[in-house]
C-alpha cells in the first residue's frame, strides 16, 4: 500500500475501530470518568485484566459464536487469545485469586475487548465494556436489588435522554414455560422472544410456530410478555393463562426476587418514570438464571439495550469446583458514545484541557510567560504557554481552535510592571494590566460560575 | 491443561504479564491518574489508538529489534499487529489527521503496548506506557524546556523517593564526535556509552577500542562523559579536549540549548537537588537529534531510567512529506509500579473504594440500611451495604479485611428511632445511636483530616 509518488505508507486504521480527535477524546474520557466515580461510590473495587489469556483458558467454555471471532496471536510458543469479553477473565480471575479476595466480591472493570466480527456501522471489534460484578456464595436477592440503583446514577450522571431500566426475572419466564409445557425448549424459546422488539409480533409468531408451538400458545406467549404489568405479577400472569392459583415454584420464586428488587428502587429513590417490569426482556445468553435487566433510551428505541446484565449460577464452574454465583450488568461505552454522538447528544463543551494560554508578544516575554504559567498551575489552574515563534494573530488563531476560555497576553509593558493582560476569549472581553493574584480570581471564578 | 480429578481447566495466565489485586490495583490507579492531572494541567491532549495497527504501517520503518518482538494476529484477511510503542501510532494518528489538529500539538496517551520479549523478573509483555510529546514544525527549544518541569512535577506527586532529571545533547556529542574525529562510527559510540553505568568504563573502553579507536581517544571519550560539569559546558569540553576555542556548529548549539533548558528549570521552580547536566546519557535509540532526558532514583540507580525521552526530528517521515519535529518523554508506568513495589514505596493506604461500609444486623434492618446508603452517596461519601445474611462477626471479619475506615451498624433500635451507630473500624471509637447527619459530619471530617 505505498504512494507510488513518494514512497510514503498511507497512514491508516483497519475499519471497525473508533479512534478520535482529542475533543471527543476528552467527552469519551468523561464519560469513562463518570461511570468510574458512581461505581466506586457503591463500593466496587477496580481490577485489571492482560487483554490476553491464554487460549484454553478463554475458551474452556467452547463451542458458541464468541469462538469464531476471537482473535488468536502467533509468537512464540504459548498459545494467547485477545479477550472477547470482561465474564471470563473474571471468572478466571476470581478463580486464580480466590483465597486472596474478599467475598461478597464487588468488582468494576473498564477494559477494551476484541470480537473479529464482520464491521458495521457502530459495530466495533474493539470496544470499551465497563462492567460491574457482585460474586460471592449464597448471594441474597438484595445484591440484584442494588444494580438497577447503579444503572440509575450512571446514566442521570451521564446525561443521556431520557431511559426506562427494564426488569424481568428469568424464573418467571421459566414457571410461564413450565404451565404451558413447553420448558423442554425454553432456549430457543427465549432466544424467540428476544427479537419481539427488533422483528415484531408476526414475526416472533411464525418462529414459534416453527418450533413447535401451536397457534394458541404462541399468542399466548406474546400476549403475557407484551403485557404491560402493574406490580401483581403472578396474579397478572395467572389471571392469563386462566388459572386460579399457582403452585409452580419457579414462577413464585421469580416473583419473590422481581418484588424485592422493585420494592429497593424505591428505596434507592428511582421513580417509576425510569424503571418498569417487562416480561418481554429475556436476554438470549443461556447463563442468567434470575434478575435480569435491559436499559432502552426512551426517544431512540432502535439503539436496543445500552446496559445489560443480570443474575447467574456458577460463575467460576470451568476453573473451580467453588460454587460462586454472581450478578452484573455491562455498559459498551464505545457503542453508546458513537450513537449518543449519532443522534448528537454529546456536543463537547470544549476540545482542550487548558483554561488558559499564555501569549509572549515577543521571544524576550517568553520567561516571564513560563513563570506565569507555574503560578497558574500552583493555583490548581491547567494552562499553557505558546512556546513557538509565530505572529500574534497565528497564536491566537491556535487558541480560538482548542477553544481556550482565557488568554494572557504577555508583552514588554506587562512584563516591565509585573502585570498581566487578561482576555476572555469567548467574549473578547480584556482586563489590561492588571495583577497575576486579580487574574487568578477572575479565571476562577469564571471557570467556576458558567 | 485439564486437571486430571476434576476435568477443570487451571486458572493462569502467561508468564510476563503482570496483574494486581483490588488494593495494588487501587494504588496503580491512583498513579495513573496522577500522571494524568499533571500531563492536562500543562494542556496536553488525551488521545487513545487502537491497540491494533496494520502491518505495513505500525512497521514501516522497518528492520530493528522491535520487529521480531511483534505479536501478529491472525484473523480474517486483514494483516494486524499489536503496537509495541506509542510513538508509531502517534505520528500515524498526526499524519493521518494533520488537517484537523492544531499545530503544536500537544498530546498524551497512557494505554498498554506489547513486546513478545522474553520474560524476566520486572520486563513485561504488556505494560502501560504514559507518554507525552509536542509536535509542530520549527518547533521551538523552549518546547524541550518545558518538558522537565513536567518531569518534576510528575514525580513530585508521585512521592518517589529522591530523583534526579538528567539533561543532555545529542548535538554536544556529535560536536565531540567531529572534534575527535570519529563521527563516522557516532552511532555505535553512542550505543556503548550508553551501557556507562551498566557494565562501567573498563568494559565500556574495551569496546570502544574493539569499535577501532584508540586507547587514548577511548579514555578521553570516557572521561568527556563521565565529566562532572557546572554549567559552562562547552568551555569545559574544549579545556578537556585541549582546545582553546570552538567553531564546531554541533557543539555551539547544543550548548545553547542545553543553557536555555537549565534556565527554564530555575523559572519552573525546579532546583538544582533534582536536576543534573550529565554528558554521558545518550539514549541508544538513533532518532534523536537535540536535548535527551533521564530520570534516576537517587539511592536506587540499579532501577535505570524511571523517564526517558527527546527531541527528534521528522517524527511522520514515513508516512508524509510534511516535516513535523517532536519533542516527548515516556514513563513506563508498569515497571515502576513493580519496582517501588520491590523497595517497598508503595505501601496502599487502602484496599477499597468505600468509606463506609453498613451493617445491617438482621434481615428486616436491610432496606433501611439502604436508605442510609443512598443518603451517604448523596452527601459524596462512597460506602457499600452487607447485603447477605451472615452472623455480625463475618460482616466485621469483611470490613476489616477490605479495610474500610468506618462501619455504620443497623439494628432494630436505630431503625425504630431513625438513627445509626457510627464504628471507626479503625480505633473501634463507637457512637452509639446518633443522627445520620451528625454521623456524615464525624465521616467527612474522618476522611479530609487524617
Amino acid at each position: 500500500m505505498q504512494n507510488k509518488k513518494s514512497d510514503k505508507v498511507k497512514p491508516r486504521i483497519a475499519s471497525g475501530f473508533m479512534e478520535l480527535l482529542p475533543g471527543d477524546q476528552i467527552a469519551f474520557n468523561s464519560m469513562l470518568r463518570a461511570i468510574q466515580e458512581v461505581y466506586e461510590s457503591f463500593g466496587f473495587l477496580p481490577i485489571e485484566t492482560p487483554v490476553m489469556e491464554l487460549t484454553d483458558v478463554l475458551l474452556a467454555k467452547g463451542g458458541g459464536e464468541t469462538d469464531k471471532q476471537v482473535y488468536r496471536l502467533t509468537k512464540g510458543d504459548t498459545n494467547l487469545c485477545l479477550r472477547f469479553d470482561l465474564t471470563v477473565p473474571l471468572a478466571r480471575y476470581v478463580s486464580q485469586y480466590a483465597n486472596q479476595l474478599n467475598f461478597p466480591f464487588r468488582r468494576y472493570q473498564m477494559q477494551r475487548v476484541y470480537r473479529g466480527e464482520g464491521a458495521q456501522k457502530g459495530r466495533y471489534r474493539e470496544f470499551y465494556q465497563c462492567d460491574i460484578d457482585v460474586i460471592g456464595e449464597n448471594l441474597s436477592v438484595f445484591n440484584d436489588a442494588e444494580i438497577p440503583a447503579v444503572i440509575f446514577e450512571v446514566f442521570k450522571k451521564l446525561q443521556v435522554p431520557p431511559f426506562t431500566i427494564k426488569i424481568n426475572n428469568r424464573k418467571i419466564l421459566n414457571g410461564i414455560f413450565e404451565i404451558m409445557g413447553i420448558e423442554n425448549i425454553s432456549k430457543e424459546v427465549l432466544t424467540i422472544i428476544d427479537k419481539l422488539e427488533k422483528i415484531g409480533s408476526e414475526a416472533v409468531e411464525y418462529q414459534l410456530i416453527n418450533l413447535g408451538l401451536n397457534a394458541k400458545q404462541s399468542k399466548l406467549l406474546i400476549e403475557i410478555t407484551s403485557l404491560s404489568v402493574s406490580f401483581a405479577v403472578v396474579q397478572d400472569i395467572l389471571n392469563f393463562l386462566g388459572k386460579e392459583d399457582c403452585n409452580n415454584i419457579n414462577l413464585n420464586l421469580g416473583h419473590d426476587e422481581l418484588k424485592k428488587v422493585v420494592n429497593a428502587l424505591e428505596v434507592y429513590g428511582v421513580s417509576e418514570k425510569y424503571y418498569k417490569v417487562d416480561l418481554g426482556i429475556a436476554r438470549g445468553l443461556d447463563y442468567y438464571t434470575g434478575t435480569i435487566y435491559e436499559t432502552t433510551l426512551n426517544d431512540y428505541p432502535e439503539i436496543g439495550s445500552i446496559c445489560s446484565g443480570g443474575r447467574y449460577d456458577d460463575l467460576c464452574k470451568f476453573y473451580t469446583d467453588r460454587n460462586l454465583q454472581g450478578v452484573g450488568i455491562s455498559i459498551g461505552l464505545t457503542r453508546l458514545f458513537y450513537q449518543l454522538k449519532q443522534i448528537v447528544v454529546i456536543a463537547h463543551q470544549t476540545s482542550c484541557t487548558s483554561k488558559v494560554i499564555i501569549l509572549p508578544w515577543g521571544e524576550e516575554d517568553r520567561i516571564y510567560a513560563m513563570r506565569i504559567a507555574k503560578d497558574l498551575r500552583l493555583s490548581n489552574i491547567p494552562c499553557e504557554v505558546y512556546l513557538d515563534n509565530a505572529k500574534l494573530s497565528k497564536k491566537f488563531k491556535y487558541a480560538s481552535s482548542l477553544g481556550v476560555p482565557y488568554g494572557i497576553v504577555i508583552g514588554q509593558s506587562e512584563r516591565e510592571k509585573n502585570t498581566v493582560t487578561l482576555k476572555d476569549l469567548r467574549t473578547g472581553e480584556q482586563k489590561q494590566e492588571i495583577l497575576l493574584d486579580h487574574a487568578i480570581a477572575v479565571i476562577n471564578w469564571g471557570i467556576n460560575h458558567r
